[in-house]
């Protein structure tokens, strides 16, 4: 009797034999080992965009996050600064801080109350004997950093280099929104039942648009395509969004609002892609008949009809800034085959619910899109789970999904060959 | 410090080394190392019974039916031929048809609109460049083959050769029920907390039938015994027996239906069992007194008392069929300790519910007995599971359970030595 | 391309890397490969409490216990002796006995009716042929005793050798306690989210005990302190119990009653620490004032003033008894991050509830307390599971945390170099 056959290949072996311009093999999607690989590999060695300053108003709040499976704390320290560490006591292990939010004075252990600082210092651990040294039991810190008002961490001990560079060229289209100082009107969490890629590939192409009714109102529909691709039934989108979309830079450059299209989307450690872009119907919000949501404008705009300014960061994060809310998207992996999707609207800090904005209506086109969006995901992770799948290609207006598996392949290697 | 001892054998190792007339190791049916190895080597390489034509009566009908990790459609096709393939859009590996039993036009992938006859082909993928070819993107196809009505598939490229054979010898005994224009009463799934091989094996003796009270009126309780193993107990049922089978034979031999024995269970790749038997009582349907449940006759039997016809086909199936109604079990894997059983009802396509049959009572003795039976295999399964259980020995009633364990351990060894 | 780097040392090396003073290394706390290996070499190689033979008063009285993946079975059998067995039919592995607890005359398997005696003989199975040897199919034995009427088993072949002398050295403390007569007042299973360890741990320290409210009070918030590492805080009640702990010394003395400590956890295989310490308050039992909560107490003792004699077993168990109930503690694993605390309250045998004591006064203190101890094990193991996680210091006072695991790491060297 023979030795059993290689059931699968390695790891290396399947990064290696990438086919570009096709789905990536199952066991990215699928395999324990890989969504290892991915924790650490790029969860642990890129900027992760995690939540919003917003969220952070007080010395003393914080927020907790899971990153595979990493526990990391967010918090504002006393000088108002933001320090991310490891959710971790020093002493025997015990997470600290168990709910998702909250505000503390010092961070204590629930088990033996250790006692840190929100700069992590250990400050008191009782009955420890002579010669016990505090400073070598601080919480272990982990790189945070703001950009604009959104909050990145990065668990790496270097952290990429680049993104100093990207986040100064980000930072003019979001600066004007005034992120900092805005109030989360909600936030709102889904479990996709599927690997962290299909949530972001998915997110990259609107070429599944048809299966979004409601953004369909607000967003165009020619998301992706160039005029070469276009296909005939988006034509007269298209015509409409062209002579939108050359109102919006008009206002744009009498507002000194940047709007061009950066997209360095896998040619770096920090890949993204930033454009201010034209809204369908009013043009203003997502909204079923495209008009703000609330009231109270975010920043100082003098109109509301700014289209909705689109960013997406490498590996797991989305953002979409109108004139009147902002929403921000992280993606956070569970597990192979489970991701948590955290959506976050922010509005003006004035903007009060009920009189300003009606929540229902903020609401509405994004967790309807985002429910439609899971379910397309499961669906996805259900298929490439059979041993008959295999990767199939992509059409040009899913260029963003391949660049995404590009990066992701390129970092991978980078990784693998440190 | 020495390394770690060896804590199991090898797959390879623990097939060579099985020991005839007992009980399998548990890693058969606990590992899921087994586990991939029997839904590669048994179920992607054996025809599996997976559904009646019944379910399919118009072209559009298909049926969804999950195999390990593969799903799989079975679909009428516009030409009302049978086809089946892998549940799986082409493009970026969906699932495609997510209910488990519906009827389309086209086979539409719900994510980006890829749309498939029921033969297959790719009539649809909106986007694509010029230089895509739709034929190389078609539905990947699995053999399907309909026996009398019963539908099988086989997963392999090339499908063991010996079915058409098989088929051959067991068409004449089913074709007098006329399945193929039959109507489904109905179908019921139980999911089992055992290895699926416990499920076949607990069915294949009826050494432990005291546990089915409700069966052991309809069924005479001699099955597997022969007149040297008979236990005195049984005797008297025994005699009964031999009377009404006698009759039954001349019922059979003046109606033109086969009913000799064919016992080919652990000598091919394609095992099976088919005998006519005595029913117990009434002797003509499984009730509580033996009569039929359904007074339309399937076929143009002129008589109720035709005992059981019983099927049994290697690796996943077995049959009843009776004068009124037929009784089909698919037993399809899910996991190492889990297994879906599915058992469908068939009677005359003019037979109606309140009318000509109760349902309750039509259902009443397998509904009962497939309880029992879960229940005797999670007893099993959760007895296996600890390291100190060793296989036992068979009874010579359990012959059937044996020959079943025979069957499996050749085939793979045939899939190993490949 | 190179190879993936090692994620993870060897068993063999985080045994011999162990940092002595420090909590283990994570996979020792979550890996399914370490809790395979416990169970191997901890649960199945020492004598570990499962029951108390007031659970099993008459003949043909039983008890299942889970231990891993094994099922045993305790059983009174007819000549009134203790047995234990495999809980596994001999013919095809059934699970034979699937009640937690009952009474049987035979042990007879539900799937075909294999019957043993209460003491393991095989007395019948059903149809075997000629040659069949019943003396070859009896229940799987297991070694059971009795300490003072608490039930231990051992599944290996040979038993730790110091298992008698350890019996001789409590049975003097425990036996006035009069348990073997005892009636169970109550039995109350909790399923912990965190490793077997981190259950033991948490109770070999009395560092947390801030997180006690109940417990506090009748427990002197002392333990594990000595003189020299009390800290401040803890002294007036360290000068009270010192002056509590003379009385009973004295009370001790007058009854003939053993009180000293014999400590020796970490330097024989079965480790053990038992002595007789003051109580809180009235120091009489574990209740809000430290008064009795059974009015009638155990043995013949004519003082309830007797404060709590402690024992504690190494691998998975601990012990309070007081003058008028006893309550036991079995720490049973089920999986890397689960694990079952079976606590009994054991009370005189003609108390009755309602009467001579409230149900919910005995149970008060220890429900609490494991409820509140379930909750630090389970944020021990959620934060142990972060790959940020390092092995921290133990404080003088967490001595005994530091023997039990000095006892684990030598008991998985013996088995490894065995």
């Amino acid at each position: 009797m023979t030795a059993f056959p290689d059931i699968a290949a390695t790891p290396a072996e399947l990064i290696d034999h990438r086919a570009v311009g096709r789905s990536l093999e199952a066991p990215f999607y699928t395999s324990p080992e890989f969504f290892d690989l991915d924790v650490a590999a790029i969860f642990a060695e890129h900027w992760i965009f995690v939540a919003t300053e917003a969220e952070l108003p007080e010395p003393g709040d914080y927020v907790t996050i899971t990153l595979g499976s990493y526990s990391i704390v967010v918090v504002r320290d006393d000088d108002e600064n933001l320090r991310s560490f490891h959710n971790i006591c020093r002493h025997r292990g015990a997470r600290i801080l168990e709910q998702e939010r909250g505000s503390v004075g010092n961070i204590v252990c629930g088990y033996h109350k250790w006692t840190y600082g929100t700069d992590g210092t250990l400050l008191h651990a009782p009955s420890q004997p002579q010669g016990f040294d505090p400073g070598c039991f601080g919480l272990k810190p982990v790189h945070v950093r703001s950009v604009a008002g959104l909050v990145f961490v990065c668990l790496a001990e270097r952290p990429p280099s680049d993104f100093p560079d990207v986040a100064a060229r980000i930072e003019p289209y979001l600066l004007p929104h005034q992120l900092r100082g805005a109030k989360v009107a909600a936030q709102i969490d889904v479990v996709e039942e599927g690997n962290w890629k299909l949530v972001m590939e998915n997110n990259r192409e609107c070429y599944h648009c048809d299966g979004h009714p409601e953004l369909l109102r607000s967003f165009f529909p020619t998301y992706g395509y160039t005029e070469e691709n276009l296909p005939p039934r988006l034509r007269p989108a298209h015509e409409r969004y062209l002579q939108v979309d050359a109102e919006l830079r008009q206002t744009c450059q009498r507002l000194g609002l940047p709007y061009e299209l950066i997209e360095e989307l896998d040619n770096r450690a920090t890949g993204f892609r930033i454009q201010r872009d034209a809204l369908n119907l009013a043009g203003e919000s997502f909204t079923a008949d495209g008009k703000v949501a609330c009231r109270t404008l975010l920043g100082d705009f003098p109109t509301p009809r700014l289209g909705h300014l689109a960013l997406h960061l490498q590996p797991n994060s989305w953002f979409h800034f109108v004139s009147d809310h902002a929403i921000t998207f992280a993606v956070l992996p569970l597990a192979a085959d489970r991701t948590l999707l955290r959506t976050t609207w922010l509005v003006h800090p004035d903007a009060e619910a009920g009189v300003d904005y009606d929540l229902d209506v903020l609401l509405a086109v994004w967790t309807a899109t985002n429910e439609q969006d899971a379910e397309l995901v499961g669906r996805a992770q259900r298929g490439i789970g059979s041993p008959a799948y295999e990767p199939g290609p992509y059409a040009p207006t899913e260029y963003q999904v391949e660049a995404f598996c590009n990066w992701y392949i390129t970092r991978l290697r980078a990784h693998l060959t440190r």
